[in-house]
């Protein structure tokens, strides 16, 4: 089965950018600090309005109309409910394995933060810190988290597998992100000590993993781990006969494209793209079925501005104040970049567009011009996303 | 132009079976109800998360792809924020006007609830209560916000029109409706005295209402009125000169065709919309253009049994509990009374369907099998709507 998908993020683990109104009258950045600057009641009041609007049957039944056939669910450490002051989210998943069955989707769960943080984005859950791999009690809690999941949906008919933990972030790419700038903690002494995780024990906390989780799921069931940005580190994982239908997953956004020195137009993204993603997919699928978990249209080409690897007004970038393309030319660039990211996932066992939704006000609002390009249900409204390769295979 | 668009009800006016979340923890059935049980910070809380999520830019995206050039967007009596407990929400129509320009999008601006409530229904505000008309002051309140509406956004390019007031209910339907059984008033006394809407108070509002808003109105905006569930009720009315594109709404349900006796079986359902909703709109389109500014495809027979004239769950009726036709049928029965429907609105001026979208569960929650009929959005997810006819014209 090759899987086209989309993510259903901000939905169970929340991110800011994505949905401000839940975070309006803090100065909370993150899903960390947002309960720790409500009341109790206000912040179950807008969580629980939250959870039960952003994702509803209807979003299933769209989904599925847009020719998708998986959904990935980011959610939280805390989804059981026995991490106060947050709220558990299990019953929304108990939910959404029920609509996806009605409408022949797949589901791949995603455990998308640990506590202590495995890579201190704002979307990791605590901004600035990076400290999970350090704090055995966490990496336990962990453990137990993904065991827990695996025994309650391994008889579930949508579940096409757990995705162990997203995007620890390792020595590869830390200094890329420079997440101790661009995500400012709130508390330096909970920051102190961050580090990268390091790839020996990533190795060993995926095989725990994997061995806790397998107990309870059966083979038909995929088990999924990230590959800590950075792919090429893989190739000697899991070769034993004891591992099956493991699935390798990869991020890639045009965003770290640019960061990397791609220059900010069409052509070379396009060239980047088959250069560097069509190029590591097709090695590394050699060694396990590879997805791209996340990836998305979003370019700063199309912005109109150097969005200095995807930072928003929120960073502090002030973002286009008029639209530099007419809507055919952003068209155009959308629908090329979509066509070689397609083709580049092709060569591997499929995708899943981050994100299937977000409630950016590019109207009413500064400097967000360009940012709906993460919006699937806006790239497939307005002709962006560009699905021809898929529809031949 | 052919008006072809879709309400976005539940938005600013809440409905409780279309995101009961809302309603969580109260006993409250209606809007009036709801701040009344709830404290202000969770109802706050509750009701500006609802307003930033339900509808954003990105549904106007969705709705313009689906081949739509209108909405209507009911707006409640509070609007200004004049009215405690209530929060206003003009804000949120003023950005929903500014969505509406970006996409090419006309609006209609509805007044779906006045002080007192002209219906009684619980999508009037406050259940089993009809007694607006009687009360000067609701009245005279009510002419001032028309009034406030026009001045706001008389220059606005989206603007389309403005609709007086939503479904005022007069004696033609007083008896169809049941209201003051259906929905049972919380306070005996507030109700007592409710009756219907007078034709000759109403004929007359809507002339002291035309006069108030096209002071601020030029020609090229409409002024809509409903019909009061009584459509040939108004051939002599507005005859004079004085009165310039004005326009009748009229709301048609098949629900409300099974209250009248038509049979729950799609060849009937044809059968009745050509004889009676065609008609009806050919004939008063030689007075005023006709829109049907509510309609949708839920019916009876789809949900597998009699709903007596379309009551839920919430209203003590069960629901079918297991689905009575295949996807294939289901999908046949709603092509059919679409297409019917849709050849009845072509006699007029064009169509809003009700509704762009409504949260329910039919997976999850017993009882709602049929209902995701009134969700648009789904329609079009199912192919159920049939917009064929359309695209001839």
């Amino acid at each position: 089965m090759y899987i086209k998908g989309v993510n259903l993020g901000n939905w169970l683990v929340l991110e800011k950018w994505m949905s401000p109104a839940l975070f309006e009258g803090t100065t909370a950045e993150d899903e960390y600090y947002l309960p720790r600057q409500l009341s109790k009641e206000v912040y179950e009041a807008r969580i629980k309005v939250h959870r039960s609007e952003y994702i509803t049957e209807r979003d299933f039944a769209i989904i599925k109309s847009y020719g998708m056939n998986a959904v990935r669910i980011p959610v939280p450490y805390f989804i059981f409910g026995d991490c106060e002051p947050f709220i558990g989210c299990i019953g929304e998943l108990d939910k959404a394995m029920n609509w996806a069955e009605k409408y022949g989707l797949k589901v791949l769960i995603d455990l998308h933060t640990v506590p202590g943080s495995q890579n201190g984005f704002d979307n990791g859950g605590l901004s600035g810190v990076c400290k999970w791999a350090q704090q055995e009690e966490s990496v336990e809690f962990t453990l137990n988290v993904l065991e827990k999941l695996s025994e309650r949906y391994a008889h579930a008919e949508s579940l096409w597998g757990i995705e162990i933990v997203n995007e620890p972030l390792t020595k590869a790419a830390w200094d890329t992100f420079n997440i101790m700038e661009r995500y400012k903690a709130v508390d330096p002494e909970m920051a102190a000590g961050s580090a990268p995780v390091e790839l020996d024990f990533l190795k060993d906390f995926y095989v725990k993993a994997y061995r806790r989780m397998r107990k309870y799921l059966s083979e038909e069931k995929v088990i999924v781990f990230h590959d800590g940005f950075d792919i090429y580190a893989w190739k000697d994982f899991m070769r034993e006969e004891e591992f099956k239908n493991v699935v390798l997953d990869t991020h890639q956004y045009l965003m770290m494209a640019e960061s990397d020195g791609c220059p900010q137009e069409k052509e070379a993204y396009v060239e980047y793209i088959q250069k560097h993603y069509e190029t590591a997919v097709e090695e590394m699928q050699q060694y396990f079925p590879v997805i791209c978990g996340e990836w998305c249209l979003f370019n700063s080409q199309a912005c109109g501005c150097d969005t200095k690897g995807g930072q928003s007004v929120l960073n502090g970038i002030e973002g286009a104040q008029t639209e530099a393309y007419s809507e055919e030319e952003k068209k155009d660039i959308y629908q090329a970049v979509s066509e070689a990211q397609l083709r580049a996932w092709h060569k591997g066992s499929g995708y899943f567009y981050w994100n299937y939704k977000l409630l950016l006000d590019t109207v009413n609002e500064n400097g967000w011009i360009g940012w709906d390009a993460w919006d699937f249900g806006k790239c497939v409204a307005h002709g962006w996303f560009q699905d021809e390769i898929e529809e031949q295979n």
